[in-house]
C-alpha cells in the first residue's frame, strides 16, 4: 500500500486529501502544526491518519504532497531535506513554480520533485471551507524536472485524473508564471483595486453579477498572495501596466464620447471573448510555447 | 383582467415576461419586430399573446414595459406617443436613467413613468437565452417621477416581489447612472480590457475561476453597451480614472518589491470586500445618498 503525506491540511491541502480518497488503494497521512486541525481532519475523513511531527509520517511516505504557502514550502524542504524517504516523490500545488523549482534544488538526489498547480480554489481558507469537488474540471498544470521520472509523472496524472481535472499541461517554471501572473495575479489584483474605490459602500443594492463576480476573489489570504505577488513581481508588474493601457484606452474613448471608437473596441475585445469561450483545444503553438497538452481522456 | 405588453422579447424582455406569469391574473402581451420572434416567444409561452404592430397592444395596455436598447426607448417612447393607453403606467428595464427619465417627458401627460432596472442578466442575448429565474435575489432599481402615482410604484413594487427580486431601491436617475458607472459599466469595461490583452490566447489551460469570473461579461451585446457607455460617459470616465489610480497604485507596490506595501494594500482591500459581503442593510446613509431602502418583507 502506497503512502501519500499532506504537508498542510488547509483549503487546498483538506480538498486534495479528501479527492484522493480511494486513490490506488494509499494510505492518506495528514502533517499538521495544530491539534485543532488534526482532530478536525480525522473527525472529517480528511486523511487516514494525522500526526504534528514531519518526522513520523515524511519517511515512509511514497508522496509527499506540500500545500502551505510559497515561502513556507522552500523553507519546509531545506529544514527537512533528510526526512523525505530515498526514491519518493514531492510535490507542490502552489501558485508559482520558479522559486520552488529552485527551492527543490535542497532536497537529496534521491528524491525527484515535480512542481504542480492545480487551478482551483475559492476566496475561503481553512480545512473547514475545504471541499473533495474542488478540482473537477480544473486545468492542471506540472513542472516536472529534466531528470523526473516516467513513473513519476505517470503518477501525477493518475493523481490529477483522480482529481476529477480537465486536462493536463505540462510546461516549464517560467512560462507557467508568466502566463499565471495574468491569468490568476492580475484577476486578484484587479478585485482588490475595484474594493478600493472610494464609492464601494456606497453602492450596497446596486450590484449585480458582473460586480459579484469580479470581486469575489479581492476577500483572499493576504500573507499567501502577497507572496505570490512578490515572488512574481517582473512578470506581474508587466501584466499590470499593460492592464492599464487597456483600461486607458477605453477611458479616452468613453471621455471623449468617441460612438464610433467605444463600438469597434467592444466588438473586438467580445469577439476575442467569444473566441476564448470556443471548446476546443489551445490555440497556442506548441512549438512556440514550449508546452505539451495532453488529454486525459487519451 | 389587466394587461402588461412587453416591448421587446430578448433576453431581459423574454425573462420579465417568462417570470411574470401568473402575476396578479395579468394577459401578457408581446410586442416585436420579426416574426420569428413572435413564433418562439408563443411557442415557448414567454407571452399569452403576441403583435407585430405596438397599435394593436400599446392601447389596451395597463403597464407597457419597454425592453429595448436605451435610444430605441427613447424613440419609440416619442414616436408612439399617442398610442399608450391614458392613465396607464409605462416602465423600462434599462441600465440607464436619466436619458431615459427624459426622454419620458415625450409622453403625454396621462401617462405616468417609471425608471426601472433590476439588476440581473446574462452575456448572452436574445429569447432563445431568456429564463424565468432570472431576476430571483436580484436588486430591483425604481426611479419613479415626482408626479408617479401611488397606485403605480406599489404596483412596480408587486412586481419586483413576483420576479423574485431580493429588495426594492428607490433613487434618482442622477445617483443611479453614478453608482451604476462603478457596480456595472466599469466591470464591463474591466473584463473587456482583460481580454485586450496581447497574451489572451496563450493562457488556454492557464484559467481558473478567477479569470472566468472576471471575464464573463465580456461577450456583451456590443450596440447595447456602446450605447449605456456614451449615454453615461461623464460617471463612466470618472470611476475608470479611480480605478486607473488604484491599479497604479499595486503596480508601484509590486514593481518595488515592497511586500510591507504589498501587505498592507491587500490587507485593506480584502478587509473592504469582507465588509461588503456582511449580510445587512446597506451602509450608506439615507439622507445624504437620497435613497430610500425598503425591504420587500415588510
Amino acid at each position: 500500500m502506497k503512502k501519500i503525506a499532506f504537508v498542510g491540511l488547509g483549503l487546498i491541502g483538506g480538498s486534495l486529501a479528501m479527492a484522493l480518497k480511494g486513490f490506488e488503494d494509499c494510505q492518506r497521512l495528514g502533517v499538521v502544526r495544530r491539534q485543532a486541525t488534526a482532530d478536525y481532519a480525522l473527525s472529517h475523513d480528511v486523511v487516514d491518519a494525522v500526526t504534528l511531527d514531519p518526522a513520523e509520517a515524511l519517511p515512509q511516505a511514497d508522496v509527499t504532497v506540500l500545500c502551505m504557502d510559497p515561502r513556507q514550502i522552500v523553507d519546509y524542504m531545506k529544514r527537512n531535506r533528510d526526512l523525505f524517504q530515498p526514491g519518493s516523490l514531492v510535490v507542490d500545488v502552489c501558485g508559482i513554480k520558479t522559486a520552488i523549482m529552485k527551492g527543490a534544488e535542497a532536497l537529496p538526489e534521491t528524491v525527484d520533485f515535480i512542481g504542480c498547480h492545480p487551478m482551483a480554489g475559492t476566496e475561503f481558507s481553512g480545512i473547514e471551507h475545504a471541499f473533495p469537488t474542488m478540482f473537477r474540471d480544473a486545468h492542471f498544470i506540472m513542472t516536472p524536472r529534466a531528470t523526473s521520472t516516467p513513473e513519476h509523472i505517470a503518477l501525477v496524472r493518475r493523481m490529477a485524473k483522480h482529481l476529477g481535472c480537465k486536462d493536463i499541461i505540462t510546461t516549464t517554471p517560467e512560462k507557467h508564471d508568466s502566463i499565471i501572473a495574468y491569468t490568476s495575479q492580475l484577476m486578484h489584483v484587479v478585485a482588490a483595486a475595484v474594493c478600493d474605490d472610494v464609492d464601494l459602500f456606497q453602492c450596497r443594492g446596486f450590484e449585480g453579477g458582473s460586480f459579484r463576480d469580479v470581486t469575489r476573489v479581492a476577500a483572499l489570504d493576504v500573507d499567501m498572495w502577497t507572496e505570490l505577488f512578490t515572488m512574481n513581481a517582473p512578470a506581474l508588474s508587466e501584466v499590470l501596466r499593460r492592464m492599464e493601457d487597456n483600461l486607458h484606452a477605453y477611458r479616452v474613448a468613453v471621455e471623449n464620447r468617441d460612438v464610433e471608437r467605444i463600438h469597434a473596441k467592444l466588438t473586438y475585445s467580445s469577439e476575442r471573448k467569444r473566441r476564448m469561450n470556443l471548446p476546443g483545444p489551445g490555440q497556442f503553438s506548441l512549438d512556440e510555447m514550449e508546452i505539451s497538452r495532453d488529454s486525459l481522456e487519451q
